[in-house]
């Protein structure tokens, strides 16, 4: 019986580890007499070799449903392409064989799919008897073929929540002090996370304005718009997806740095949009950036999304049984209400390096809010709470132990 | 019998509104025949005649034990000086007197105590029956004469929580991308809530940094910080406080909006300090603002918090009863292990205006920690969690009817 390998790739989530628990538990199922190796931040520790070995850990495994991050560590890093440069890839399986590795499993977004893609292509190339599978993970809901991702629903919990205190306290403050709230969050190609402030609304009015990816942004149409708010409201609070952009199609904040992809570093937009406001509307204004805490944000994980990141992780199991190299695990929606989803395999040729927009009749015709079809595809990801245990005030997230 | 006015001042917080479920029982309980009027919008509600009539209310005042932000509205309002414009005092006595009210209790922080405490002497002066007494509330934690605040405890496990959560996140990244993550909190001249942060360390190294107001902010010694975490941990956790100042007494974030009291509106610090680190050390930051996420966070409220905000409003009732204008019910601590508190009162005169920073010895050498002693008064007012009910995937935060 062949071994496994598994990896974590790109930016974590809080439920990433849930995916591990479940491929680990259904791999050791099917596979009872063969080993799990992990590779230390991804791909990279692979090819540094850094990689644990899963039967030395002596912590049960049930400490990955709880914890935030990515447990074994995580990696953005670019495969060379596998017809020109074999040679790295020989060397990989060469690293493959020494540990008799016949499961390739790889946790991650758009780009892990591609590094998973370019194994699997690889191992045909080379003629190497590897299944390479990729299991879903992203906060940014933007994998193509699959009805939603991993990660996700526990970050739009957070926002749609996070926007509904917020909105509390400035509808409190409005009278006398600040009018207008931000909330910069995650989302460089695609407003889904975005939209998720959306689902404040179910109980009053709590969020105006929210700014996508999708709609080049006009800052005399936004403007009124947050004027009209606090003429009828009293505040207006937005939510800003970080890739908004103008026009002709530019970032509307400034970005800097680039990462190992070519993506640019963002940040920096809810300040603009917050000076914008104040230097032509004059009103007190507050702005906040989630960032990080959004996407580690376990205290309050979407309990469909804890029960999503498991499925995948487990069916990714059954399809090593299979056989299913260069596929993927997907979440297919079955029906709204009651919300029921299985789970279905995508090819990665379909999903490695695409990106899945908000559809059109996501977005109101104003293109600030979100229609009720957007709404009935959002609201089944935030259902139910998954809590970590607490010790002494905190969650405790205890970390596995791991050895090489 | 005399019948009561209530309202809230200055920044809410997530459990304000269980200071105000507090007092409506207690005064209830001890005065069963008076009625209870509130200032829509704190004492702007009595001075533009927005007041609610609690009796008229038909929802369950229980609402407010789930609810973040003030039900009844804020402001920020300065009350001019009770010697020399009486006349404006005249006023607001002769709506009370048309509503027969005798107590008037006004739910604050530093500046909602001078109010208070305005309100009381104008009463002597002008030989006018009543009882003023201040309900303590602020995320600040910086009320003289009180050994805590109510509503600091929840921000203080939401930033620890958050800063727990974010240094997992950072950890899966930093071997290929992000290495530094800075937080920046709220606390204008005392560091109380970037102290917080410190309790995430309690199981692991996971905030690096703790920027606070109290310590002059040295550039060189910063950055040569951050160098070092990166080098031994691989990454650096930082939490700044949004007051944070230089070595002049200048804030470091530039400020450009002043509030009614005077005070400078912050925020931008955290880009700030990325860019310093960027600049310097050539790292792959991200940078987030927690601001209004963090003092609206009643899904993370501290049981210790719930339970004190409502014992501060009951016993301002029971204050009333003895008579006691001028004074504030306050937090005295009895013992660390086990915590115990129990509430005594304070004079206005020894908390108005006044601000307690963080003492020097639960600052550690480096300026850059807290130590063992700053940990035992901070861990007990974290501990439990008053998770509020849900509806829909969402905390419901249903908000009371309410009536002129």
């Amino acid at each position: 019986m062949k071994n496994a390998f598994y990896a974590q790739s790109g930016g974590v989530t809080s439920v990433i580890n849930c995916s591990a628990y479940g491929l680990f538990n259904g791999f050791k199922k099917h596979f009872p007499n063969s080993n799990i190796f992990v590779g230390k931040n991804g791909i990279v520790g692979l090819i540094e070799d850094e990689i644990y070995d899963l039967n030395k850990t002596q912590k049960s495994l049930d400490l990955l449903l709880d914890s935030p991050g990515g447990m074994f560590g995580s990696c953005r890093y670019k495969l060379p392409d596998p017809e020109s440069e074999s040679s790295f890839y020989e060397k990989i399986f060469k690293k493959f064989e020494d540990r008799n590795i016949g499961y390739f499993f790889y946790n991650g977004g758009n780009d892990s799919a591609d590094t998973c893609l370019k194994i699997h292509q690889a191992a045909k190339i080379l003629n190497f008897d590897l299944c390479a599978i990729a299991i879903p993970k992203t906060i940014d809901n933007d994998l193509a073929v699959t009805d939603n991702c991993p990660g996700f629903g526990s970050v739009a919990k957070y926002i749609a929540i996070s926007a509904k205190e917020a909105s509390l306290d400035i509808k409190s403050m409005c009278k006398t002090s600040t009018k207008v709230f931000i909330l910069e969050v995650m989302g460089r190609h695609a407003g889904w996370i975005a939209a998720a402030g959306e689902l404040a609304n179910q109980n009053g009015n709590h969020v105006h304005k929210i700014l996508l990816p999708e709609v080049p942004f006009d800052e005399t149409k936004f403007l009124n718009g947050v004027s009209n708010d606090v003429d009828k409201d009293g505040f207006s609070v937005v939510i800003a997806s970080e890739g908004l952009k103008n026009s002709s199609g530019e970032l509307y904040s400034n970005s800097r740095e680039k990462d190992s992809f070519g993506h640019a570093q963002l940040g920096g937009l809810a300040p603009k949009l917050a000076e914008l406001v104040n230097k032509n509307l004059n009103i007190k204004y507050h702005w906040s950036v989630s960032d990080y805490l959004q996407r580690s944000a376990r205290h309050i994980s979407s309990k469909t999304d804890v029960e999503q990141a498991i499925a995948v992780g487990e069916i990714a199991a059954n399809m090593a049984v299979e056989a299913k190299s260069g596929y993927m695990p997907i979440i297919k929606r079955l029906g709204n209400e009651p919300y029921k989803w299985e789970i279905d395999f995508g090819d990665l040729n379909e999903i490695a390096n695409k990106e899945k927009v908000l559809p059109d009749n996501f977005i109101s015709n104003c293109g600030f809010r979100i229609t009720d079809e957007g709404i009935s595809y959002l609201s089944p990801l935030i259902q139910g709470e998954s809590y970590p245990k607490y010790k002494n005030g905190l969650p405790s997230y205890e970390q596995l132990d791991l050895h090489f």
